[in-house]
């Protein structure tokens, strides 16, 4: 086996430590970059550091933001800050911008709850979302977590404190009216029904709608 | 569509233009090296950096090596001087080197020629290399050029040469007797016959060995 020079070991050894990068594609990737222009390979160097410290979470929402600014959506005036989507993490928050037709907001939880893996609601962005639905007057609160039995236990967990948001056992707080819902279960788009499996059929034939 | 923090996209639209990730693992990627340390980041930003810096060709093979010195297979005086395979890229050597069991020493043409792309004996190390067998009594070169049109052209173009070598036109040069070898061609390991092209069990055929 021919002994690389060690500056290349190294790279690669710290490459195909990233998600989705095996031994062989991090060897690829450490020889493509060694025929890179120079400045080139320092502009990707510049852009990881610039992105690892600048990059962090939006004070407002938790999704990603740049400098502690608010995020884009945060920033986005034209958002209708009545309808509040839940997300467990800012990628999902993504992956619903992604599919569109989204106008409201989001709140990152940062999680989901799962108490045999010591996740507890002190844990989540629990308390903080409560607070902005009482001070942003929301109207309809999306519990898009995951259809994981976690994303379902959280969503179940969310429900009852906004149910006791509601009704608050505080006489002097005003009881606020929330829609809480939750997104729809069912085929997803493109599947064929043989190939999906027994609870995804079970949930759209549950929820069959009117056509 | 949400709007990725800046710095963010601009990280992901450079790792996208590395080979063998497309868009979405460069997403992936980025955000996955928001969550890691910043000391982790730094560690492989400073690796690019300093692979591209340091790494670069052997000056006698132009395998890869580090800071302009001998490289790894250069530097063992335990290989086969006397033995030489040419192979197209440095990549080759790595790819012959991880097969194991070759013990002499590699000449990296940096290509192989292709009048149709431009590339003519002189954009190649041939020069260096027929000084080498000279100076480095070299008793059996290997053709390790790719099993490609072009590979085998500079095949054919090295062997000529190197019989030209063997019969001086300058009187003054003695002869050297080099043995001229090429890579064998069959079956891949591990091949199935149904599934191999035509050319491939046509060469298997034609190099039958005893058994």
């Amino acid at each position: 086996m021919l002994a690389l020079p060690p500056v290349l070991s190294d790279l690669i050894q710290r490459l195909s430590s990233l998600p989705g990068i095996g031994p062989k594609a991090a060897e690829r990737l450490g020889l493509a970059l060694l025929r890179r222009d120079l400045h080139e390979v320092q502009a990707l160097a510049d852009a990881l550091l610039a992105c690892r410290e600048r990059v962090g979470d939006c004070p407002r929402c938790g999704c990603l933001s740049q400098d502690g600014e608010l995020c884009a959506v945060c920033a986005d005036g034209f958002r209708d800050g009545r309808l509040l989507c839940v997300v467990e993490t800012a990628l999902d928050a993504i992956a619903l911008e992604r599919g569109g037709g989204f106008k409201g907001r989001y709140h990152v939880l940062g999680g989901a709850l799962s108490p045999l893996r010591g996740v507890l609601p002190e844990d989540l962005r629990i308390a903080q979302l409560l607070a902005r639905i009482r001070e942003e007057s929301t109207q309809e609160v999306v519990l898009a977590t995951n259809a994981s039995p976690d994303g379902e236990a959280t969503a179940l967990y969310l429900k009852q404190e906004l149910l006791a948001l509601a009704q608050p056992e505080d006489a002097l707080q005003a009881p606020l009216f929330v829609r809480i819902t939750r997104l729809a279960r069912g085929l997803p788009s493109g599947a064929q029904l043989d190939y999906a499996d027994a609870a995804t059929l079970h949930s759209a034939l549950e929820h069959r709608t009117d056509f």
